[in-house]
């Protein structure tokens, strides 16, 4: 594969972890590499290396190596996927689902890395934008990228949600819930399974809708094409006075935007893929068993 | 859309529907077609039409009507899928998943159809076959094609079964559980979804590997793409003596084929999918709200 | 059963049904029962009948009967269990699990009950109170009855909770999850079964935890003794930050109550239950087949 | 508490191990204690010690030590439950639900155990009989004990069964399912959680009807009281001929019995409950957290 030489990094935002960075940054600069560190308030003047913002970044480097985790990844990835960066991932605490390379193994793993020595994997991202109720074209705000889920709930916690689900222009149900979580691939591992939905191997071009707390119980979660459009319509009716209402989109868990009766989400998936970076031999499976606990051995039942 | 001008019928083969079968035949004859009936001992001698083996009606139509329910039209489709002659589902009772068109519609609907006013629905299917432990290639027996799903489970119901899942050569666990359900999005309604399996919308190409009562309960089901090959090889250890071992293979519910400790169950996609011919009008969304009672007034929850 | 000869009414708040309650209070007048009708702004000059306070009405009556749904139910039920006044539910709609007498069955179903020919059934509720972080017994809140549930939930939807589960002072779990639902026998069939709870019948001193989404899938529902003191205590972490923190405890859906870092949810039986009056052949599980859609045709998936 | 003067011995049928077996009759011995060892053809001449059979064991002795898991003290529970013979579990493998002493804590904890300081726990169990269709009371079958749970299964893998569900002389439900478990809570943790039921506490006096992959998508677990009475019974109809039925009922995953059209399994509350042997300080749900691998860090989901 082609080595990498300038490499951009992005650390935790709240709570970066300075020695884990600074001897990343060593390391790169000792395999010759130009090192851009995104700028953050919480860095302090550690680690040294070329201060820049992230969108410079997205524009100068060719690979962004990401330390702190899934939920700093995701953030990372939403900025990389369509600048086409590729990441890859640095874990501070535990093995993440993508974040998948640990700190102790960090001079060696990232020296082969660095030198061509990797894999590369294509995620599925999604794109969703808020279609305002009567709005015209014009209204339509931006779409913004998901790389793990879109989840339209209700944030006063005390109602339930109302809404229409179509896939393209057919009309698929009403329902009534908690909420609704559309996720990617990626994103099936994430909120998506503490909601009861399948797991979806990443090299699926696929989309699950999958209710959250659904009222009616053959509600079950549907995985429609990568290529379709998903929309869900924020409902309102007389057993659900608007003004409890505080319907809210929410994208991988990070940014809300709040809805109103009406109001539509539109979900896509996105031009771009995100590409990871992984050292050679990843195998996502082993990810999976490692985070699930699958196995012998692992039962959680009696056995008889 | 091309007009049908040859057309065979299936009924029911324990119980054919004998003046649904009457009705239908004249219906053809009376738009023109020439009408093939399959041979079957319960049929005595109505309704009139020439009577022809399976084969030859594969062979010999241009569509197949089946009359009598989702179960028959499994059965059906598995002989005409290779074949590439597409089916009409009639149903008996009330209305199915895959057989929608109701009794008392009949001549009308049928009439439309057979002129050429129909929509077309390609169903992606499976193919299957048992891998004998330690067999060489010629031992293989020629797959099997199935529309819902291929079951792997133990007959014997005091145990549960061992085995390993594997996509491709990607080692996926090692499961033990009542057995694993691999289905097909029109599976994806049947049996895996009582098993806990997502639904998944028939223009996907994927497969869904449910497992049934694992005892890890972080053993969820997993989409994978069509393109893939899942094998499931039966295990045997030291808290499972052979000698209690029933493992079976079963096809959409209706043949079965035993299975030894080292055997591998391979799953691939069809090479051709069963293709349903459906009336103008079509929506594989109003038959899941028909069939999963979807929709207002339909929550089992108390409202709050 | 002794016949009842003061009979409260309570309407849907927001709405309610005066053609319902008119024909309602004639009835039981005709019965020659002192009617006693709760006063409420939306009820005009209709119907005819003595208004009180639902506090006077409690004090005052032999029975309740409630017009509108499950939802007003609740809300009477929590106000007429600790006075050990029997509850009668005329639903409006389709048939509520609770308010099981149909308005065109009123007259003849309720005259028969004011005679004494009705069955009564005794429902556990819930106590719940706040116990305040580091608060002394002084300032512990009033406990609140609770029919169904009691849930603890972060409002701020992006983010979930982290808490910590007791029964008396055995240490649970340590949850992180979208909340937890605490209900009766009674709430089993409510917001719980959509979030995966088993159904318990009434008749059961029980309890069930149901946690919301939780992020280790075999964090599952645990039923434990309606003897049994539960307790949840909101936890915060360097992982989620408290200012993004917004817990809330439900109350039947219907009142909420801000909780703080540190603060516990104390859940035990109610002193008094709730007294449920039926029809003679009342039939817990005939509701149960009719809300749920039990039985024979009711099939969700695909014959094999 | 009082102390054990008189001790059985009882080891994993098929493979008994033999050191562990060893040891623990020479602490016994230590401790003053006779030892009398459930005689095994698997035993050879090793351990030392006076060999008697179960029956005779369960008259004899104050407690019974099971050596060998959850699956061995099942069954040996099946025997002492009746005769009031309290149970201590040796695991030889990791910790068993109820076989909470490990073999590398032997002497100390049972020493401990032998001079008094312990705590007991007494389990509900099952009491099953076959009630036969048409038959009168003089062919019902003596009931039998099951300390996890009854379950009602087709064996004959490619058919589902048709059954209903009875509470005392109250109609729940007609099913079509794989089967039917019910459980005790000491069973909740077993082959019914895979399942999909709840944990029960076992100071619970409930059982949990589990459907085992229900066509009814709402067919979902209940809990009933331990005073009620519960039965199954074998249904068959056109759609599935009785030729296909191979209904069986099994004991704890152990004992099986055939059923017939028409036959019904009756489940009741057992008469005397399995007392169980815990060293001081033994917490259940400290077990659970051990086995279901609850607490920060099992999160099996993507930190958002």
């Amino acid at each position: 594969m082609t080595p990498f030489r300038s490499i951009g990094v992005i650390g935790k935002r709240r709570e970066p972890h300075l020695p884990t960075l600074a001897s990343l940054c060593q390391v790169l600069r000792s395999q010759g590499c130009e090192v851009l560190v995104e700028d953050n308030p919480a860095l302090s003047d550690a680690p040294a290396g070329r201060r820049v913002s992230r969108d410079e970044l997205a524009r100068s480097v060719d690979l962004v190596v990401v330390v702190g985790g899934d939920g700093t990844l995701l953030d990372a990835g939403r900025s990389m996927a369509p600048a086409a960066v590729p990441l890859l991932g640095v874990n501070q605490g535990r093995l993440g689902f993508m974040a998948d390379l640990l700190p102790e193994h960090l001079a060696e793993s990232l020296a082969a890395v660095i030198q061509g020595e990797y894999e590369t994997e294509d995620r599925m991202v999604l794109s969703a934008r808020v279609l305002r109720a009567g709005g015209s074209t014009a209204d339509a705000a931006p779409p913004r990228i998901a790389i793990n889920d879109v989840v339209l709930r209700n944030q006063a916690s005390i109602r339930m949600l109302e809404f229409e689900s179509w896939m393209d222009d057919d009309f698929i149900s009403l329902h009534r819930a908690d909420g609704m979580i559309i996720c990617s691939p990626t994103g099936s591992t994430a909120y998506a399974l503490s909601g009861g939905g399948p797991l979806m191997h990443p090299s699926l071009q696929a989309m699950a809708l999958v209710p959250i707390c659904p009222h009616t119980l053959s509600d079950r979660p549907i995985v429609v094409g990568g290529e379709q459009r998903v929309r869900l319509v924020v409902g309102g009716d007389e057993q659900m006075p608007t003004t409890s209402l505080q319907a809210t989109m929410t994208i991988d868990g990070q940014i809300s935007e709040s809805l109103a009766v009406g109001d539509a989400v539109e979900v896509t998936r996105g031009d771009a893929p995100l590409r990871l970076i992984h050292p050679v031999g990843y195998s996502y499976f082993a990810i999976l068993r490692n985070k699930l606990r699958w196995g012998r051995g692992q039962e959680a039942v009696i056995e008889r």
